[in-house]
């Protein structure tokens, strides 16, 4: 290729960098796509690889395969080290200095504990396939140990699994961890009874799911209680230990602790020398762009920006699908010479989140649906969404499996601890 | 339930141990089966997961969801780390001390290196799913090693896969690999040519599959060497580091090692401080009771027994779960007071291995089969005994999705070292 095309360097192969890429499918650029892992992970499904009923496979897509065809992109497994804004360079450690022209940072963002890093071994988050395994493993050995266990305080404290945070995620966790202990495992085991077993939803705030309409937030919390759960709402965690956590309305032992509670973005604003806000995302131009660097792009959950109504965008799949279609053209329009005066507009489609076997709530414009009907939209959506046939095909048949027969396929305990 | 049930303790769910329950499953013994993994593995298919064809689930099931329905049998998860034959106590770690009445020690076998343990952390063999998982992360991250390496040698060195041994699993492997390089990966990379890979199958002896016909060994040896492997025979390993392989006919540079060339038996001697063969294995009755221990049973990898013809019974599938089938039957019968003077009777039905698409071999008796027949004989095989109707629907799908496609749907690098 001659040497003179433009070079566009996408960090992140997320929802936000895939689409960036994608919208440069047809441009002149030379892209590289830098990942420190080899695939996409679809993050919306990690909880059911959490909860045994998925395998990673199922939600995860090798990157270089997604873009297989699109013969202007090379994919290459590095983590970013820094950033040479003046040299316009970036440092990645396993392949050396890339230079760019143009530079998209989605780089998502990590859970947080907020200050309280110390607890992360003990509460586990999840935002990537070996969190999910880790989460699952975690679950499949307490019921394990449960089973060994010959005191009865210590079987509880085995049996009692805290999800910390009520949005979709801890929502989500709470409605399959109950699936498993109430259906699947129910007649696994011959000394304890799976069907005991306490699963504990803890939300600072008043309400479960605080982006969505309040009467949806309570159909969560009643259904979910029905299935077992017991929702813990205006509670605060204060400490975090390996036999449980401590919150302002009492102790609670359990083995199995869940982090969903919140996020940080990751280090692009640090590698940028950049004003962050308090979650450290980078504070961004109407256009995406760096203030004071034209040429770096920020998308996705580590981009702080508002909305029209100055509400700041969320970190969902589809905002940083937006943003990434948006600095792509926004590139391809630049290369051409074109100068682009249309800021980032990003459109809210809706929300949804699922409770468990057959009750999802959506939230979508005007359209508000709950139970079955829910469900059955919150399923078809996040098959349509899954990238690769394969993987939806395997999908749509694995739900389709335990929906009839309550099971769950991915029962794996995988690197156990030595002598658990 | 009364305390005068005799207690059967069973150690390992592979194909012996669980035959072994299964035919308990009408007596009325209360049976322990006690496994330091949650799943039972179809080893037979786990060359599938080390080459990114299959997800670990697809080839485990839990223990104890086998074993749901058999209400007399509780599954354990614990490790053993001794016998006291006397007392008739078996000590393990998690799950402390177990009396038993009868046991049965189905404990299989490892890899093993003929004194060589140095070697093992450069050349992986392929016994359970962590290392299946191992092995794909070595050969997936060599790939992507070499699309940002500058130097040649070192690209040339990371684009070259050694496989030692040339039974099953080492033809199956090397196979499966070539299939990776030579169409899966091919229009992936940029800057590598994946066609251009070296993919080496060493074996000591003069031919592959020995325990096959010689007419059958030269038509794998033809069918491989097609596929871009180079197979070399009478070839033996004198030593290996990080970098490759020394041999008896030179040096080989080599970022992926894999260990396919001999198994070691687990330690059941030793807790029985009974006598071994080479290999490790416990030499046993013809009712495989080990000598002076009339209630202590032994069968599967893990025993030394020879057949009606003198020649020793193979470590396959089918002789362990014969051997299981026997020794359960033969507790029934001791329970209710019978004595059984039939000694156990090895049966050999035959052995097939797969080269890769459209190609295998098998050999049942008289029956020959090679190619596709043998190919399509082996899937359906492969199939009709892996346990879970639904891991049978995901596997065959999955077949014919990779078969049509030329892909393989679990390309997934878990846990990368840091900065590769």
């Amino acid at each position: 290729m001659p040497m003179d095309r433009p070079k566009v360097v996408i960090v992140g192969a997320g929802f936000g960098g895939l689409s960036a890429a994608q919208a440069l499918r047809r441009s002149d650029a030379d892209i590289t796509v830098i990942d420190r892992q080899n695939h996409h992970c679809f993050q919306p499904l990690l909880y059911q690889v959490a909860t045994a009923a998925l395998s990673p496979a199922d939600v995860a897509w090798p990157i270089r395969h997604i873009l297989r065809s699109q013969r202007n992109a090379t994919v290459l497994m590095a983590e970013v080290t820094g950033i040479d804004a003046e040299k316009k360079v970036l440092h990645t450690g396993a392949a050396g200095d890339i230079p760019y022209d143009y530079l998209v940072l989605a780089t998502g963002a990590m859970h947080s504990y907020f200050g309280h890093d110390a607890w992360a071994p003990f509460a586990p988050g999840l935002k990537r396939i070996e969190d999910a395994t880790r989460i699952r493993r975690s679950i499949l050995i307490a019921f394990e140990r449960a089973e060994i266990a010959t005191d009865r305080d210590e079987q509880r404290r085995l049996l009692t699994f805290v999800i910390v945070g009520g949005g979709a995620t801890g929502v989500e966790m709470a409605g399959a961890i109950a699936e498993v202990a109430g259906q699947t495992l129910a007649a696994d085991f011959r000394r304890i009874d799976p069907r005991s077993s306490h699963i504990i939803l803890i939300e600072a705030g008043p309400r479960l799911l605080p982006s969505f309409p309040p009467e949806l937030s309570d159909y969560v919390r009643t259904t979910l209680t029905q299935a077992g759960v017991e929702v813990k709402t205006d509670t605060m965690v204060t400490a975090c230990d390996a036999n449980g956590v401590d919150t302002n309305a009492g102790r609670i032992d359990a083995a199995t602790v869940i982090w969903a509670a919140g996020v940080t973005a990751s280090p692009a604003a640090q590698w940028l020398h950049a004003e962050a806000d308090r979650a450290g995302r980078v504070k961004i131009n109407p256009d995406l762009s760096v203030p004071g660097h034209p040429d770096i792009h920020v998308i996705g959950d580590t981009a702080a920006i508002s909305d029209a109504a100055g509400k700041l965008v969320p970190g969902i799949a589809p905002a940083a699908k937006q943003m990434g279609h948006y600095v792509g053209k926004l590139i391809v329009a630049r290369m051409a010479g074109r100068r682009v005066d249309t800021p980032f507009r990003y459109m809210h489609l809706g929300e949804l989140a699922t409770i468990g076997r057959r009750a999802a709530v959506v939230k979508f414009g005007r359209l508000e649906l709950r139970g079955f009907i829910g469900w059955l939209f919150w399923s078809l959506a996040h098959i349509y969404f899954l990238i690769g046939l394969r993987n939806r095909f395997i999908v749509a048949f694995t739900w389709f499996w335990d929906y009839l027969t309550f099971q769950r396929g991915a029962r794996l305990i995988t690197n156990p601890p030595r002598e658990m």
